[in-house]
């Protein structure tokens, strides 16, 4: 027998994976949590039906996360994670050595619990010391916090379940609040081929809070149509201004120095939606 | 009772699609050919139980194929398409007003017949008196061509079936021959996360031919990994060195004359695909 797990991306459209076998599965207070082992791309976190990342292709989301606000600031040294309880942002965000401390929000803990036990590659990090891990509400800790983070990463679900209140204006007006006079944030804001009225959405509400607003792409295979956004809000540096020597060396898979400014050339289609 | 379709794009991963209906099914003598109604793509034409193309995002390989080169070439007036039956990349290249005789090379008739009833907006410039269709095959028609195309776009199926001549470096070779001491050409060459072997042996042979080779990339939801690439081989002109004064307007949905550069910027684990 073999067993294939689809995510319908759409109501009529979907992705289809063969599983070798089921490695957890439970309902949390918060959502439905499966982790299973897939023959394309090993290990995969699936909440309320939807991949959230597997160990194949995870180095694409967590670097272009994590990379393009950190080498956009001049200085990043407080880092908050809204989110992202698998650990690859904070991951990717402690290969800056500028960093002192990131902090990570993810509302489920056993999103952190199943993760550090199933992709230890992408959670192993968040034991170190600099990281500080809180099980807690991300909009309520954004809500509480002034004038103290250089770089918010908001690596949220979709806007359905507990993630709703984190694709508000509400929330990103809170982010500008929690932010430093120089900050920036960013966040994970869907495809452009089923999305479109969310991307135009996020993207004005942002624009009309941040001084700079910018989005960005990448490559993701298993999420909806393979290509996904990301909504830039800076207080003050501009992604496309960063000059060459702010690069310094880290290993990755998927960003590059050439690909931090091209990234934002987008598809016309895409780029319509920023107008 | 609801019908889907599956595509396996590998042996353990595959896209799924919601089916309205089927309009036509039949074997040629080349390859099964499918043609039906989707309720997320609208009507996709399917060869060997792969998506060749379907009318919501046929855009992107079309213009993606054919401006990349035709804006590179600085007067193109003689191209051919080997392959291509749906009209596609056709229709893209009738943009260009420098062209004066484009010429396509479809070894299977009734991929011609089939797309011009079910998929008219993509074939419907076949019909144009600059247009010449020639049914016949692609390899054999480079065989017979000496000094005669400034640009030629191979427009093939997967290298299996009928198209598996047209991965040789010996029709490499011959497209060199076939093409005008400054041109230009371009292929499909399958996606960096299931295929990387086929694009680093496709370069390798390119490059030993052509002085400029280029890899590009984009993103067409329906294609595995939704992140495709095309390898570009020109005795003379260099996409990256195209000045701005050479763009002129046409109407585009996915190419932009920024994306021409940005297009070549690639993912680091695509980019080592062609060291």
């Amino acid at each position: 027998m073999e067993l294939w797990f689809t995510e319908k991306q759409t109501e009529h459209f979907g992705i289809t994976a063969r599983i070798i076998r089921t490695l957890h599965t439970e309902q949390t207070p918060f959502q439905k949590l499966d982790m299973v082992e897939t023959a394309e791309f090993g290990n995969m976190l699936i909440l309320d039906g939807m991949v959230m990342t597997t160990q194949k292709d995870e180095f694409v989301y967590h670097e272009m996360v994590a990379h393009v606000p950190l080498f956009t600031h001049p200085h990043p040294e407080n880092v908050l994670v809204v989110g992202g309880g698998d650990g690859g942002v904070i991951r990717e965000v402690l290969k800056h050595p500028s960093v002192k401390k990131a902090t990570l929000v993810e509302i489920d803990g056993k999103v952190i619990e199943c993760s550090k036990k199933y992709l230890p590659e992408i959670a192993g990090q968040l034991d170190d010391p600099r990281v500080e891990v809180k099980v807690d509400d991300g909009f309520m800790h954004i809500a509480k916090s002034e004038n103290e983070y250089d770089v918010i990463m908001v690596d949220s679900t979709e806007p359905v379940g507990p993630a709703v209140n984190l694709f508000t204006k509400g929330f990103y007006a809170g982010i500008a609040k929690a932010l430093k006079e120089d900050g920036i944030f960013v966040a994970q804001t869907d495809n452009p081929w089923f999305k479109a009225d969310l991307i135009r959405t996020v993207y004005r509400d942002v624009k009309e809070i941040f001084p700079v607003t910018r989005l960005y792409t990448a490559n993701i295979p298993t999420y909806p149509s393979g290509l996904w956004t990301f909504t830039l809000g800076s207080k003050k540096y501009d992604p496309l201004a960063v000059s060459d020597d702010r690069f310094h060396d880290i290993e990755t898979n998927y960003y590059t120095k050439e690909l931090h400014k091209a990234c934002f050339v987008l598809p016309k289609f895409v780029a319509d939606l920023t107008k």
